[in-house]
């Protein structure tokens, strides 16, 4: 059922605050480290978590929000490796230079190098028989992953490997036996499960190549290019193509160095010395080759592989230093690595000349803004967006600016969806760019223009083509006779209307206002009174029929989900939602079913989502908000058990701690808002739902120059209740905390006891 | 043998002189028609000429030297086709944009477009099934070609189709009967050939479209894309991909104004009144989409199809006009039909940026010149670029400064030896672009620096990696043994290396002057004494044993001709070769031999060259000096003779009239000296040989702005041969006739009659 991945697969954009001066800037002088005295917070991240099971992550170095995310890759052909890397595979084919963290679907994995002795193998062979291929052995005893660095022994060849990231440039350091057939392999046929259309190499003097291919993957049509140089010339070098080497027979002339073809790979041969060290920059760009070299030699003008690991390191240091936390050991690892995994997408796209690759496939030059590609927003919306309003609005800014130039550049006229590098997937649904840009607009993100943004989130949301926007906003629902996933587009169509007419407002728009509010109530359409849930209706008004509220199957009413899960959604009207559920006991005794009912055998198909409590599932984001839902219905001590126990089952500072795909990041982001004590149920809204923190104290630095504090008194593992609560030194006792109490630099502070306070917040 | 053409067949460019300015300027208001009084020497252009069998000529509209060169394909499958049309066939597949003129080997003919009634059909079909597919039967009485202009009734659809050319862009004018089935197809996929590596195709708007797609052909990596504006919007529109309808089918959305893939096509449906008439505007760039809709829209700005067409033919009158003759209709027919040829590559290959696409294959702008493609080097040296130096000169310039940027580009450091779009496609043999930049260098061509290329050609003529050229220049040969068409090799090595030399010279480099002098005299040491003809030699010095002067086989020590046919090359020094076959009168009658020898069996594997007199091929480059021997010989009235038998036989004004593929117009270059009286036996230096003139009135307006008038007296069908002769009005007897005199601006007078006279010129 390789096929139907493609269609259930949640696919999340990280989305995080991007010092993009910085990285413009990268290759000036080291950023300055952070006071010598502080502790370094880069010491907590593990870059492993998630990379065995499903959490789908990236663990090799990178810049925050680089473009260069160069790391190893253990498999290219599953879709339950979409990073390229599973812990569990005790064999590595080789290390690429593009890597997507966390989502449902694999692709990039563009480029792959690996060090060899021996006759060069020209394919990868398989897991079962790693000799078969240029595969390499490795055991976790000789790997190590740490911020901006990763590092592996390969068992058969001895050869020792080491990375490092530069915005869009990094190293290679190999480190060979003494050897008269060392080889470093470039296989420009690899790429993560899709495949390769066309590709090209130049070998442009006797220590640097160039590279293109273009792909054909889950992004339809996209080119990428490398520049390579090495720390030494070649002793020899071939270039296969289709298997043979590229060679001048003596008729008429053909260049021995360089070749175009469907399978082109180069291999670089030497005689080395016992412990030699032989090191590879390497460049890339969307744009060309010359570009890609140009971006190589800005980031990394010599071979200091250190100092490029250091000065990504103190880029890193200086990003997760924006929330300063206390708590053990354990939960710093856990909370840093989310901040790493929340900071690794959208991904930088573009040169050190602002030229990019973009979605009508021109090259344009990004003008005033710095852009970023990759963005998972049916599920960084949720938590990941709303966090960089926070602590990373200048990076915020320039993604919105992406966006709109996205969106200028779309043959339909729309935000983008699920965009990746130059290409639209269309993945997953709704039009989620229009909550990102107004919760940043209305919580005072600059740096675009307000009004061409509403524009095109206005086009968007009018589409005449997208998805039966327009029958939806006819009929007041998308009919399933007409539309696949017709309720969960009906409901998170509602919500993004929602979040439509709050820009509109404040722009003075009221006829537009009136008109996204009234869309915002469509989800009292699919309200069925008689089972108290959200169900499918047809273009005619009939209920679709038999209903069975615990079914997923792919292409039915809903995404990634059934019934009994998205009936909770939303967000933009949590009373109104109450109500038609009959008031708040009503709701809160549904919600308790919610965590106890057994998944039935309707509920196949989503075979990759785990993070499961009854019929909640945590590791897909429909869920993610639901739990907050107890602290808005009167019944917050039960937000306060549950979300505990997430944090403890579903997190945590091991391989296999992701319950679910990190989707870009926003899997990780739920847990930071979390571990604060609230999360943005309804982004675009004043106000978060107040949870239950589960760090003792915390200080956020704002984008805004001020300091958000949260403390957490007697906080253990037992005391997980609120007993108390203040904000601004005075008492609280609402579960919703507003906006402007955060991002105004306020204080908070809750005390915790071992038992649910059950007037607190009710 | 199919695959066997790649290698033997010949292939030339050809170069004429190009209207930089006015490319550039092309949109401006239109170039100022010539005399109103003058005849119109338009008129007389025959585009068919050539179109029949092996001449491969490209009878569609282009302005002169035109990137968009816009015509029917009757032909996509076959080497003999080599430009996509053949007179003989009876359907046409559609109208591309761009074609080869006269090669050898087929390529180009990018981006199809048909107009057609009925459930549109997607694939071509075949010439003897045409309703296979899209196939249009055609008759040659409902079709025309002029200057600047195609048009063809076709015969099931009734459809008119009309095509004007600019030098980027183009129109297409159908007019189609009343139909609600109307379409018009456009077939990515098409190319002639090769195959389509990639393609993708956007629909802008409702009446706009751009496409690209990559083509690994002759050309190896070679992109292009276009944009097309249509005169009223589609009533319908689909592209299609694998041959199904790119559709929304109500899952998550997919756009079906956009795709990429291997086999894309797109159809524009309308509904036509009788009589309706649509128009299409399609420009092309190798850069990018964006590129190709600005060529276009600064080109053709309006839909005014008449006014491209008489701006386009006021573009030729004027390059036309830079030889007038006197002479039958017949023979103006011929003459500037053949100054047509010439002055249709190379072509310019830049966008109105002057953004072009390089051999690099990064994007590149020319600055300070205007950026050519298509270098047929190894045809085009001998009469095509000698040609440009005395009435091109300007764009003989930038084309070598286009070459020398090919040159920078190069990873080999070479300048271009067949190069095809930023593409090398190392066809043919030798380093002929330096007799072309010498040529124009010693003979007062400016623009180009001369100290950069003549690193150029330095650098070029001791690579170490190509064809060996450095063992060559080390034994005194190209051995046999190392490297085929080792014999050709050598013997085209000495003479570039005599050009070298010569601009070693002129810029006192002495060294480099007796370093490269010596390599010219190599040819000597493929002198056999024995058969008193070339040789193979090894790498021992042992002739190539058995020996068959008259073998022909690919791969053999011979290009594309015999050892009796290269006998004759040393047009460096024929008083030398002529020593070494023992004087005047014996390399004489050994000349006589070679037109009356009859093709042995042993002559097998050419198969497409005609205008065979004996052995004499006239239908291939190596014989095209040959006849002129005897006039440096002392027995110019057989040069006469057979001269004019060749004009007679081999040339004409019939499509069937070329005899051989015209390779970019060398073919015609040839006739254009010869019909003047005189031929660059030796381009690069100061001297031509005289013919026998074939009209009998000639003014040449040269570049330097001065006008060379050549007449003669009592011409006549029998009357060709030289009775006497005066140059400036001052009697001349040698058979040679000074470089300055042509372009100094002078005036001979011949003066002819039915019998030798074997006084003069002996």
């Amino acid at each position: 059922m390789k096929h139907a991945h493609f269609h259930h697969r949640s696919a999340v954009a990280l989305l995080i605050p991007c010092l993009c001066m910085s990285v413009r800037l990268w290759a000036q002088p080291a950023v300055a480290r952070p006071d010598a005295t502080r502790e370094s917070l880069t010491e907590y991240v593990r870059p492993f978590v998630g990379t065995q099971g499903d959490g789908n992550t990236f663990p090799g170095p990178s810049a925050p929000f680089g473009m260069m995310q160069i790391g190893p890759d253990t498999d290219m052909e599953l879709w339950e490796t979409a990073s390229g890397y599973e812990y569990s595979d005790s064999s590595i084919i080789g290390f690429s230079l593009t890597h997507l963290n966390g989502t449902g679907i694999p692709d990039l994995g563009d480029f792959l190098f690996l060090p060899t002795i021996g006759t060069p193998k020209l394919i990868p062979g398989s897991k079962t028989a790693p000799d078969s291929g240029y595969r390499a052995r490795y055991s976790h005893a000789d790997e190590e992953a740490s911020v901006g660095y990763y590092q592996v022994r390969l068992k058969d060849s001895k050869i020792n490997v080491e990375l490092a990231a530069a915005p869009r440039s990094g190293m290679m350091r190999f480190t060979f036996p003494a050897s008269d057939s060392a080889c470093i392999l470039t296989d420009l046929t690899h790429v993560l499960r899709w495949n390769v259309v066309w590709s090209r190499l130049r070998v442009e003097n006797d220590s640097t190549i160039t590279g293109y291919h273009n792909v054909n993957g889950w992004a339809k049509d996209r080119p990428l290019y490398f520049a390579a140089r090495y720390s030494r010339p070649f002793d020899g070098y071939r270039i296969m193509s289709d298997g043979k080497p590229v060679v001048y027979n003596g008729y008429r002339f053909r260049s021995a160095a360089e070749a175009a073809g469907k399978d082109v790979q180069f291999l670089a041969h030497y005689r080395t010395r016992a412990d030699e060290t032989i090191t590879l920059k390497i460049g890339i760009s969307a744009t060309n080759a010359e570009n890609a070299l140009r971006n190589l030699d800005a980031e990394i003008p010599d071979w200091n592989f250190d100092r490029v690991r250091e000065q990504t390191k103190a880029a890193w240091e200086k990003e997760l230093g924006k929330i300063v936390i206390e708590g053990s050991r354990e939960q710093k690892e856990t909370f840093y690595t989310a901040m790493y995994h929340a900071f690794l997408a959208p991904c930088l796209y573009e040169d050190v000349s602002g030229d990019y690759f973009g979605l009508d496939h021109n090259v344009h030059r990004a003008e005033g803004f710095t852009n970023y590609a990759i963005f998972s927003l049916w599920d960084t919306y949720r938590a990941e967006h709303p966090l960089f309003t926070l602590i990373q609005s200048r990076c915020d800014a320039d993604m919105i600016n992406s966006m709109l130039a996205h969106y200028d550049q779309s043959v339909e006229h729309l935000l983008p969806v699920w965009s990746l590098q130059g290409n639209e997937t269309w993945c997953m649904i709704g039009y989620h760019a229009v909550p990102v840009i107004v919760d940043a607009f209305l919580h005072g993100v600059t740096g675009f223009d307000p009004q061409r943004a509403y524009a095109a989130i206005k086009n968007t949301a009018m589409n005449p083509h997208y998805d039966n926007v327009m029958t939806y906003a006819k009929l007041g629902w998308v009919p399933y006779d007409k539309e696949n996933e017709s309720v969960s587009k009906t409901l998170e169509y509602a919500y993004d209307d929602w979040c439509a007419a709050q820009m509109a407002k404040r722009l003075g728009k009221k006829e537009d206002e009136a008109y996204f509010m009234k869309r915002s109530q469509n989800y009292r359409n699919l309200f069925d009174p008689a089972y108290g849930l959200m169900r499918g209706k047809d273009s005619q008004g009939k209920w679709h029929s038999p209903f069975d509220p615990h079914l997923y199957v792919e292409g039915g009413d809903f995404t990634e989900g059934t019934s009994w899960q998205y009936s909770w959604y939303v967000p933009q009207d949590v009373p109104g939602l109450i109500a038609l559920q009959g008031g708040k006991e009503r709701f809160c005794r549904k919600l308790d079913s919610l965590f106890v009912t057994h998944a039935s055998d309707s509920t196949r198909g989503v075979d990759d989502i785990r993070g499961i409590i009854g019929e909640y599932w945590h590791g897909n984001e429909p869920s993610h908000h639901i739990i907050y839902l107890y602290s808005l219905a009167g019944q917050p001590w039960k937000a306060q058990a549950r979300l505990h126990e997430v944090m403890k089952t579903q997190y945590g500072n091991a391989p296999g701690s992701l319950c679910g795909n990190d989707d870009c990041g926003q899997m990780s982001a739920w847990y930071i808002f979390t571990a604060l004590g609230f999360y943005p149920v309804c982004p675009g809204s004043d106000e978060y739902a107040i949870g239950s923190p589960c760090i003792p104290k915390a200080f956020m630095k704002l984008s805004n120059g001020k300091t958000f504090t949260m403390t957490a008194e007697n906080l253990s593992q037992e005391n997980v209740y609120i007993q108390s609560m203040t904000v601004n030194g005075k008492p609280w006792t609402l579960a919703r905390l507003p906006f402007d109490v955060v991002n105004g630099g306020g204080k908070i502070e809750f005390r915790m006891g071992p038992k649910p306070n059950k007037e607190w917040g009710n």
